[in-house]
């Protein structure tokens, strides 16, 4: 597999379009890394779209948003692509990888690791910046210029850590469920003292809410919109703390809607729940006319 | 675990309803058996709702359609329940149960067993038909006297099986690539020969084509609705046949609709597809309002 060439592994009709999974050789990663793509019908009949990128949380892979988050409905028709990579580097074979599910496999924050053995192939910002991205938009009637980003829980940290991190690449962002200030709670700890190492000063670069504070203008005018449960496990945990990032919105002035939705947990019965509220959400700021329900 | 005590392993606020999941011991099958429950908000308010009886496909779970099907968002605002039951039993400790993914666990076809050694355990009919309807009706507020039936490929021969063989016990009938002619195809007859035994005049009581042939009058003058890939691997290989029922269907002037869809395939990226019609097609034919999209 030369770098670039892309291997669709397997193709499926939904919804008029076609959800796609996809294989190739990453050159950040140095390994090779699985994606899954879903083309709307209007990309299939000849237009550009403009695309979410979608970030999974601890242990997902590119397979979980496509399988359990019913967006590909929403997607066809308002005539958006939906990207999910996978959530780590698979297959280094770096010792401990394995050991943990909130930390190496599965676990790789959406971050460039600093840190001996990390530093090597869990670079899943530049991968996702400055390889996938600029691939799809190369390959694939995807218009690179009109990108929303959103995740959940791990991958609601990346959509908002990498939305503050690139000022510009992204119209709009979301999160349900986001690790929103990792720097203080018990994952963000250990994958920040990982793979950047035990001086917590270099942890703010990554932890949205300190990097929301840091904002000299307000970065998304158009507002941010998270989704929170109020039954999550991990809200009651003190790893998720929406309030933190909501304070920090606030000092700046940056418009958020936060949500806190009595009775749902952490789960994709949850994410699914609200899914059109988000696709509506960066279809209207992607300055798509709202056709969905 | 007591007979008709039902064990809750699971739930998760979805839609606004509740997506439960739970374990029973069975007295039909003899074994502890799980299935899947969606409760609309309708139902959590209060109401006694109709019920969608979800057959699934070889190798699948309860779990699978709650995961992959996409039906929650329009049985909730249809108010639906949703019922999925476990493919067979499991932890039989029959010898062989397991060694293949097309008999045995995962694969017991919606029929009551009469060969050794399956007999014991293997009566799927009898579990679904006397004892979780009714045990369901009984203890949630599901109203037993309006229930719709729909499966997939081996959940879809069930469907058509179950409505033919017990008239009057669902008022709708749905189905997703149904194993259409099982007589005549080599799933079903390693199936029916298998917990039927060799002689093939005792396959046609669970022959949806023969069965449909057979019927002195329409048993859904409503109509019943079907849905095919037409890039089904199975239905290629011939193990699908809706023909055979279509054939059936119009020599007894059941009306049937029957629809074939060019590039879809056997899995539930098709099934969410056309979930919609689905749901709405039972809703209607149940007396519900139709109040979803």
């Amino acid at each position: 597999m030369t770098s670039d060439a892309l291997e669709l592994r397997s193709e499926h009709a939904c919804f008029g379009g076609v959800q796609r999974f996809y294989r190739h050789a990453s050159r950040e990663i140095g390994l090779p890394m699985q994606f899954a793509l879903y083309l709307p019908p209007q990309a299939l009949a000849g237009a550009q779209v403009p695309a979410l990128l979608y970030l999974a949380g601890l242990t997902c892979t590119e397979d979980t948003f496509a399988t359990k988050a019913g967006a590909q409905r929403l997607a066809a028709a308002l005539g958006l692509a939906l990207i999910a990579p996978d959530t780590s580097p698979r297959g280094a074979g770096v010792a401990g990888e394995a050991d943990a599910w909130d930390f190496g496999m599965g676990a790789g924050f959406y971050l460039d690791a600093t840190q001996a053995p990390w530093a090597t192939h869990w670079r899943m910002e530049s991968y996702v910046l400055h390889e996938l991205l600029p691939l799809l938009a190369a390959t694939q009637p995807i218009d690179g210029d009109r990108l929303g980003i959103f995740g959940h829980s791990m991958g609601g940290h990346g959509a908002l850590t990498l939305a503050l991190r690139h000022p510009g690449r992204f119209q709009s962002l979301s999160a349900f469920a986001p690790i929103a200030a990792p720097s203080q709670c018990a994952w963000g700890r250990k994958a920040f003292s990982g793979y950047l190492g035990n001086d917590a000063s270099a942890w703010q670069a990554h932890d949205a809410s300190a990097l929301m504070a840091a904002q000299a203008h307000v970065p998304y005018p158009g507002g941010i919109l998270i989704d929170q449960g109020l039954s999550d496990n991990f809200l009651a945990q003190q790893q998720l703390q929406p309030e933190a990032f909501e304070a920090a919105c606030a000092a700046i002035g940056q418009p958020l809607t936060l949500r806190r939705h009595a009775g749902y947990d952490h789960g994709y019965y949850f994410i699914q729940s609200f899914m059109a509220d988000h696709l509506a959400y960066h279809a209207q700021q992607l300055g798509l006319a709202r056709s969905a329900d």
